[in-house]
């Protein structure tokens, strides 16, 4: 398995393309995508667990019932979510405005909005813009449907893999958007992935779900969960393997690259949260499940007195802790050591953040152990604590279970771009 | 019923003070405080749900179990917490410090810590100062001994009411530090009580829970249940009531009056947050239960994006939608209505807060009705919610069960503030 350039296009017989349509009259930048696949895929999603769900949310788990879909149309600058009978149509509507100049069924798109809640969005600019939109569909497009989801993201996120199987080479690609109102339940923000393998549907499901619970699931920016979550993904079968419909050695090939993308992912939106300066990647090992494992972990990394000590490079353990005794999830404090680790000059740089190996020299230094505070160098903590990229490792002594799980500091810039996000 | 001066010091019989001892290094405000009654008293208590506890909450409840306490000694500046044997045997000598000065038993000691998490605490400070600090116990303490329980609190929180049981009047005093580390469960950060009543400590527990379930527990400042939260509360039945023994008229009036101290607690401790600039008031109506009122309202003032929202006065009421529905509580999205309130001039004013009577015109402003959002005049919005205190009123149309939830803004102050604590 390889990494490749290209997201979503990298798979045989899939554009795209994307477009500024000024959903939001302020905005300057792409805000309408539209991915289309030449065959008829198979699809599976899965979506946002909060109990209020986005018109585009609801219309796309009716489309994607079937296990088809053929199309993606995405914008920005409007979530249609809290928007009533009048936010139904316009998701109905953006699906057949996408069906018509595809010629394909409406029922075989989906549909993602994604910005703010509340707000009528004004169908009619995608209606004048989406022949054109459609006629820039190309396998170059990618780079113009990658920024056009973006909200106050920094970066764009999209990552491509390759890999074989029964002898044929198969791709996969995605583009997610993330940054706020991220604690990811049962999918992210938006996350289109789209592969030329053959395989079913329920196969391409199962995959998803059990990919998900350890890499979008683990991720948290601010603790709240999205009425827009979605992660779909599409299989045109074009790369002519053998089609997978049951488990064994082909099903996992693909799932090893599926969960290698949705691995890297999770971090490149934990990166690139709202107002973030570092990646805080939690590792606790020796729980008693996974479960339990990737709760703990979540509870460090979605604190906000965690985060914010991150952010002011302050080894305030203690926050730690306290998140996981507060998590519901059970540990032994006494049995507990606390490490935390980074590498030198683990520097962000652009789009590309935080794939692959870090540079530098790790450095490692532990201040709690077995429950008992350590009389550490603070200097060397703050140190540590500078880079853009901390590990904290949590080791628990209840079992063998291992959980790792991605979030981001809390800086004035959170509170800056969420204190008047509309203006 | 009425409120009256004095804190913990208004019952009769008690005494207090508090004095520095720079349990942190750097401190210049008062770190210790002794409260003390005369008569030995029944004694009730609620503290953190946190699974990891402090060594200081360990032996109070340890203490309190008989339903006896004579005494409370507290520490800012150090909470003694994940210290390990070294730090039990630091509450434990806390206890007899305190006790012997008194010359009472060292198991009728409430002890209290409050600071950093995972430092050892510097116990031979107070045990220089414990004479003086003893020595110092007067009627008019409570002004000394609610500064040193403060951290990063701005406003020092008290509170007193009389009333009159069986022709006799009773009183009960409060005071607590909140601002940081506050997603309370079951106590508060720090919080003392003390009455004249004649009451058994069965009957204080009870009233104590049934309160704590409407007040302290409905507050948020930056969803951290803290390792500290205790709640404590001393009868010294020096009031001369027939001792309270079950539920009945006087229980009702007892309960009104403690009640009525918890929800003015309750309050300076939102309106005190960590940084905050606003007080943030979440009034759910027509929820199906009271359980679930409460749990609406306390995850739309716990959600970051409508905390950070209220500080930019940005009428986002999406972001409160949206964390109601990912609350894990039942309600209806489409017959749900959103309303702003605000009264002019809700100045915040030192200490006094919160209590009373708002002065100045009120004005609210429907955002949303059963479902649909309305088309609301935006600089009406902003003026609204630039004012101090902001009520935000829920309507479900669900049933008749109403609850309330305290919170504040997230500032870059409460950034500031913890990303950097130590220094």
């Amino acid at each position: 398995m390889q990494f490749i350039d290209g997201g979503v296009t990298a798979p045989k017989g899939f554009t795209a393309n994307g477009m500024l349509c000024k959903i939001k009259e302020s905005s300057t930048k792409n805000d309408l995508a539209l991915i289309f696949s030449e065959k008829l895929c198979n699809a599976a999603g899965v979506f946002t667990q909060n109990k209020v769900k986005a018109e585009s949310v609801k219309l796309t788990k009716e489309n994607i019932a079937n296990g088809k879909a053929q199309a993606v149309i995405a914008n920005s600058g409007n979530a249609n979510a809290c928007t009533g009978e009048q936010g139904a149509k316009v998701a109905r509507k953006m699906a057949s405005l996408a069906a018509d100049v595809l010629g394909i069924n409406s029922g075989d798109v989906i549909v993602y909005s994604t910005g703010v809640i509340g707000k009528q969005l004004p169908v009619e600019k995608i209606e004048k813009n989406i022949q054109s939109l459609k006629d820039g569909l190309s396998k170059e497009g990618h780079k113009e449907a990658r920024t056009a989801i973006m909200t106050t993201d920094t970066h764009y996120k999209e990552c491509a893999v390759q890999t074989v199987i029964g002898g044929k080479t198969v791709r996969i690609g995605a583009m997610a958007k993330g940054s706020g109102m991220i604690h990811i339940n049962m999918g992210t923000m938006l996350s289109v992935m789209t592969t030329d393998c053959a395989i079913s549907s329920q196969m391409l499901e199962n995959a998803l779900r059990k990919s998900v619970a350890g890499t979008y699931n683990c991720v948290s920016i601010d603790g709240d969960t999205s009425t827009n979550d979605s992660l779909t993904i599409l299989a045109n079968g074009m790369a002519g393997n053998d089609e997978i419909t049951c488990e064994g050695e082909d099903f996992e090939i693909f799932y090893e690259a599926l969960n290698a993308i949705n691995t890297q992912m999770a971090k490149k939106i934990a990166g690139d949260g709202e107002g973030a300066t570092k990646l805080i990647e939690c590792n606790v090992s020796g729980a008693k499940d996974v479960e339990t494992a990737r709760g703990l972990a979540k509870a460090v990394i979605s604190s906000s007195l965690a985060k914010a000590a991150i952010f002011g490079s302050d080894a305030n353990f203690g926050r730690f802790l306290c998140a996981m005794g507060y998590s519901g999830f059970d540990f032994s404090p006494e049995k507990t050591s606390i490490t935390f680790e980074s590498a030198e000059n683990s520097m962000r740089t652009g789009a590309t953040d935080f794939i692959g190996e870090q540079k530098g020299k790790r450095t490692s230094l532990k201040v709690f152990e077995n429950g008992v505070p350590l009389d550490f160098d603070e200097a060397l903590a703050k140190k540590v604590l500078q880079e853009a990229e901390i590990k904290i490792n949590i080791e628990c002594k209840d079992g063998t279970a291992c959980g790792t799980a991605w979030g981001c500091d809390l800086t004035y810039e959170y509170v800056k771009i969420n204190g008047d996000y509309r203006t």
